[in-house]
């Protein structure tokens, strides 16, 4: 294993001593559970956003915490879903009069910590509603979900509730927003690579010198199936096909396009994947009105990307639109 | 090789159409030369700024592209400076009253293609000056250079002779402020593996399973010595101290720091250096002011980091502060 590691037993808590060394004034980190949080939060007058999954997933989402998004992220480890007194500690820690809502991807895992949290932060008086995100078309259940899996479209769930929550929204208001945005956002991932946990220190599963898998979950969980590399078009395709016709997105529908880089796949390839797929929409009759092409959910080192369709309306676009000051910046 | 790709000799126009479709209102893409410019460019009261270079660094510098950074950029394919054509008719392009300043990272083939489009656009009467970035401590001269090799420092130069150009400085003034900041900026590279590109279709150099190359260029040229991988903080140091000695930075300095991903390395490694690069400054008395974490210049696929220091002034300070709009965003 060559990777950028001390002991993989300190991998998450030295990442995130990093990110809090390099964002002074804006974030705030409590080892004891994790948790980057905004150094102004909570406020009185403002729902608490949280999210917690696990490591691994980087920008998601301990560099998405900030004004406009998250008022605090407590991960895991490395592709482990928070213990449940994270997630307790940390809505306490960031309840406000408005209420707090938990953002959780939909894994069984993570569902349990965060309802128990939920459960027990109601015990004490905290007004506290959770809203669960399942975007993956991939696969119906999965190795470590019921129902569908949370990936890399629950970007849009956090910047849209984010926006809400900054303009004052109350909280029933910003869970009817979030499970809006859930419900028109669709994602597929594929794999040209494993990736390698530092704490296994070797690649998380097998792939041939050839072999990709596609609709891959983000813990390199199987997808529908192994196959051959192929040219890009064709492989954005495989991508593009069972997203457009799981909602179904339509001709006349305007839709935000995320080309997600799954973490060791450059910048110059996403790119090729954004223009094909960019065209395929027009020659449908979908227009792209929002662009998003980079790494905003990651799986550590692994060679691959996702696709996201979101289909907008003006209430979502204006969410979507609004400013944001978070970790994941490039000035 | 496994990577989502065409033609291979499609590979940085596609990308570059993907760029532009990305981002219609305010980026054009001109394919005869490759080049990605300000779609509102040139303006009369404001002078261009060019960078040339080979593809395969993404986001330098087609995603640099911008209100407060580039004006235009032209690069040549994957790691191959720009025919001197490219960078002639997009100075013609750009040309503005106010001049054309030209950055060139310094590699010979570079240097070569623009000196000859800075001596024609000249004798069309075009006001134009060339700027060499040389940050890289680690070797004198190196494969494709005579001097030092321009490598991430150069995202300091572009956003601070960028944002003196959107405040509406002279041409001479804004020479004078990219060869100051070149001057107090030094980079240092390691690989963990080798990138691939398209066209070769294999590793560019070989690494053995536990080998590093110590000071890489960005095209994978040799550095100052292989070794064996080791825990991440003795790595830093590998990178810090060679950068530390070189200006030198001392107590009592302001600096820039930016740790750089060099394309297959994940976001949470680079924050694992950054806090230890961070702790290590602040215990030579030299203070961290802003901070880089990311993708700033790569060289495709590769596994590995760069740390790069700028020593700060108040006038560098507020130039680095200003506001740019940019292809690389995450919104």
């Amino acid at each position: 294993m060559k990777k950028f590691v001390n002991d993989p037993l300190n991998y998450v808590p030295e990442m995130l001593k990093g990110i809090a060394l390099a964002n002074p004034d804006t974030l705030r980190y409590v080892p004891e559970y994790n948790l980057i949080m905004r150094a102004d939060a909570p406020h009185d007058d403002k729902v608490s956003i949280i999210q917690g999954s696990g490591s691994g997933h980087e920008p998601a989402h301990v560099l998405t915490v900030g004004k406009g998004m998250l008022d605090g992220a407590c991960p895991g480890d490395v592709f482990a879903a928070p213990p449940m007194d994270y997630v307790y500690e940390t809505t306490k820690l960031l309840a406000s009069p408005k209420g707090v809502l938990l953002l959780v991807n939909n894994y069984t895992g993570d569902r349990m910590a965060f309802d128990m949290a939920q459960e027990m932060s109601l015990a004490d008086g905290v007004k506290v509603k959770t809203l669960f995100i399942d975007d993956d078309v991939s696969v119906k259940d999965s190795t470590y979900t019921v129902g569908r899996r949370g990936v890399a479209g629950n970007f849009f769930v956090m910047k849209a509730v984010g926006a809400a929550s900054e303009a004052g929204a109350e909280l029933d208001e910003i869970v009817r927003i979030g499970e809006k945005v859930n419900s028109v956002t669709r994602t597929m991932g594929l794999a040209l690579s494993a990736c390698t946990p530092p704490a296994k220190g070797a690649p998380l599963f097998e792939l041939g010198d050839d072999e990709i898998e596609i609709g891959v979950g983000i813990h390199g969980e199987p997808g529908r199936r192994r196959a051959t590399i192929a040219p890009a078009n064709d492989l954005l395709d495989e991508l593009l096909e069972p997203v457009v016709a799981d909602l179904p997105f339509e001709n006349g529908d305007r839709v935000a396009l995320m080309i997600n880089g799954l973490g060791g796949t450059p910048i110059s390839e996403l790119y090729i994947l954004y223009g094909r797929a960019h065209e395929q929409l027009a020659a449908k009759g979908i227009t792209v009105a929002r662009s998003y092409v980079g790494e905003y959910c990651t799986s550590l080192d692994m060679a691959g990307a996702s696709l996201t369709l979101v289909r907008l309306d003006d209430e979502i676009e204006d969410l979507l639109a609004a400013p944001a000051e978070i970790g994941a910046r490039i000035f």
